[in-house]
């Protein structure tokens, strides 16, 4: 017999099958099980196309044909995320379930409204909320983010040596980390809805900043995440990549200029303070267009304002076994003071070693820790 | 039925608990076995004691009272280094086991003269060399350091930022990483013959370092590190706890100056290039003595000569997930250009979360990477 538990990891799996794909939205999947086997499995693909619950109930009918309706009856349903009650791009889901005659629903995480939970329970089927609910969140941590507080989540990507250093002093930086720590690099790229760099970088590098991934469902789904650039001076030429090779670009700006845009490249005013771009009305503007997920691959001049800002949810350190010594580029220029040590302190949430590299993945703990 | 290595991984873990005692000779320990049961274990504790093979003996005598000698006639002996044949503090311990009658002799690790092990053959006794070879070599590495080289294994410890900073611009380094990193290193230390520091490290911080671990075999058996000084000008002023502690500290100079000796503390010249010491002539020294394992401390000015000199063999950098920004002191300030950041790539060969920090186990390959 299957546990519970294990349906819904099941149904977890199957709602990664939508990370290249389902953004705005967020990720589902759903399994059907009747008398402890499973009958029809979906999950969300992308916004305006069926929800994981209508999918799965399609499943079962196209395996089970004449007999499905008799199968749906008293059947159990794993779903990751609350099935919704409300007619959007596609009719609500939660009256699928009803006319199908489930007899209880599992559900991992809770929506806010709870109108989906209530109209079930309303129809007699059991609930059960909260199973594998951490599992949940996680999967879906830069689409709550933006439900909740209106920005993306925002993850820094840091490429460096043991002594911090992300470029020699000659300028050279090409490549400090291993390919493995590059591939790896690449797939968060490809499960960003947007990369966020600099001009400073844009200037140097010329990087295209696009998603180099082999996965299948990347190549066949999936897009390349939107080159943002905070450019507060509008120094970029024009003849760079993110302008020129056909994928969308936005230039984050302090003024209004409109001399690049296109069907792809779009410029955006967000005057802040010191003739610099606000970098809230940036991730607010973000969030308005539906970005869940946000890279932060940058020099030390953006990486330094996002930390200052406190607006860095989450970093990832590919840190190369190497000395880079005396003279290099380091990823942060912060001010070593007591003070905003304090501010940056990090805790570690994973480490792993990717080919000759290691890989730390952190969370910040702003303003809660002093150095003891 | 327990497999042949089973028993030579409890023979390897009797050797471990020489650990604090036993330098410089190596670790050994020692299991016998008759009929698939345990019969005597032993290990070897302290030089001009027992060895290991003798102490496995006398337990099966402890034992087995007035059937010992029955037990071990036709018994298996699992011994984690080759059992010696000359007579030296101690009698030979092949001869031992030929008069015991022992019938077959496992051995992880043999010895440079395999005299031992040919008169283990010429008595008939079966002799299968190289169970857990590679455990065993990793148990002793600083015995076969000094065997081979004629000086000491090194273990560089550096505890810093994750940009690399040892401390802040204002001096402030205590502490920089958790407590149980620093717990961690004293484990280090404790299991260290001598300790290497820098004369700027003695004046700036004044350490005492001892070894503070409240391990009861290191309380019982265990003996603080040798400290030693690189001091070429001897700017030591002779109040500094090293020198007033009671505990046995060496300064290596430039020159012959005698002003600080006593019981325990002795001034060595060995001059080298540029009026400073020679930390090749230093090693070599601390070899003589019968130094095993050296663990250097120091600040940028010692570990950049030491990793210059090719003389370092294994990293532990215990990083704390901070950002210490700009006009920290970092613990390299070596030169970044390409052709010295190939002398130091290192290879992790270890990585664990300890507490809120990470610890990284590297061994440098000298000359052999550049930078891709």
């Amino acid at each position: 017999m299957t546990l519970p538990k294990e349906h819904m990891k099941h149904a977890l799996q199957l709602a990664k099958k939508g990370v290249y794909s389902v953004a705005p939205n967020p990720m589902v999947g759903c399994v059907i099980v009747k008398d402890h086997r499973v009958i029809g499995e979906g999950w969300h693909v992308k916004s305006g196309h069926n929800h994981a619950e209508i999918n799965a109930i399609e499943d079962v009918k196209k395996k089970h044909g004449t007999s499905s309706e008799e199968q749906l009856r008293g059947s159990e349903v794993f779903v990751t995320l609350e099935p919704c009650s409300s007619t959007g791009k596609t009719p609500p889901c939660s009256k699928a379930l009803i006319k199908a005659g489930i007899k209880k629903v599992y559900i991992a995480q809770e929506d806010t409204s709870q109108e989906g939970l209530e109209s079930l329970r309303e129809a007699n089927i059991e609930v059960e909320v909260g199973l594998l609910n951490d599992e949940a969140i996680t999967l879906n941590t830069g689409f709550f983010t933006r439900i909740n507080q209106g920005r993306p989540f925002v993850t820094c990507k840091i490429a460096c040596s043991l002594d911090g250093g992300i470029a020699l002093s000659n300028g050279e930086s090409k490549w400090i980390t291993c390919e493995e720590s590059r591939e790896n690099a690449h797939q968060i790229r490809a499960a960003s809805d947007a990369i966020l760099t600099g001009i400073g970088t844009v200037l140097k590098d010329d990087p295209s900043l696009t998603a180099r991934i082999k996965n299948q469902d990347f190549i066949e789904q999936g897009k390349h995440p939107l080159r943002c650039v905070v450019d507060s001076n509008l120094k970029i030429t024009g003849q760079e990549k993110i302008l020129t090779d056909g994928h969308p670009t936005i230039i984050f700006t302090n003024k209004m200029l409109t001399e690049f845009d296109g069907e792809n490249i779009s410029t955006v005013a967000k005057p802040g303070d010191n003739n610099k771009v606000s970098l809230n009305g940036l991730l607010a503007h973000l969030g308005q267009m539906g970005i869940n997920n946000l890279m932060l691959e940058a020099g030390p001049t953006l990486v330094d304002a996002m930390i200052n800002e406190e607006l860095i949810d989450k970093f990832i350190f590919y840190m190369a076994p190497k000395i880079l010594g005396t003279g290099k580029l380091n990823f942060s220029k912060l001010e070593g003071s007591l003070k905003n040590l304090g501010t940056i302190a990090l805790e570690v949430e994973e480490v792993e070693v990717i080919g000759d590299d290691l890989k730390v993945s952190m969370t910040p703990k702003y303003n809660r820790n002093e150095v003891k």
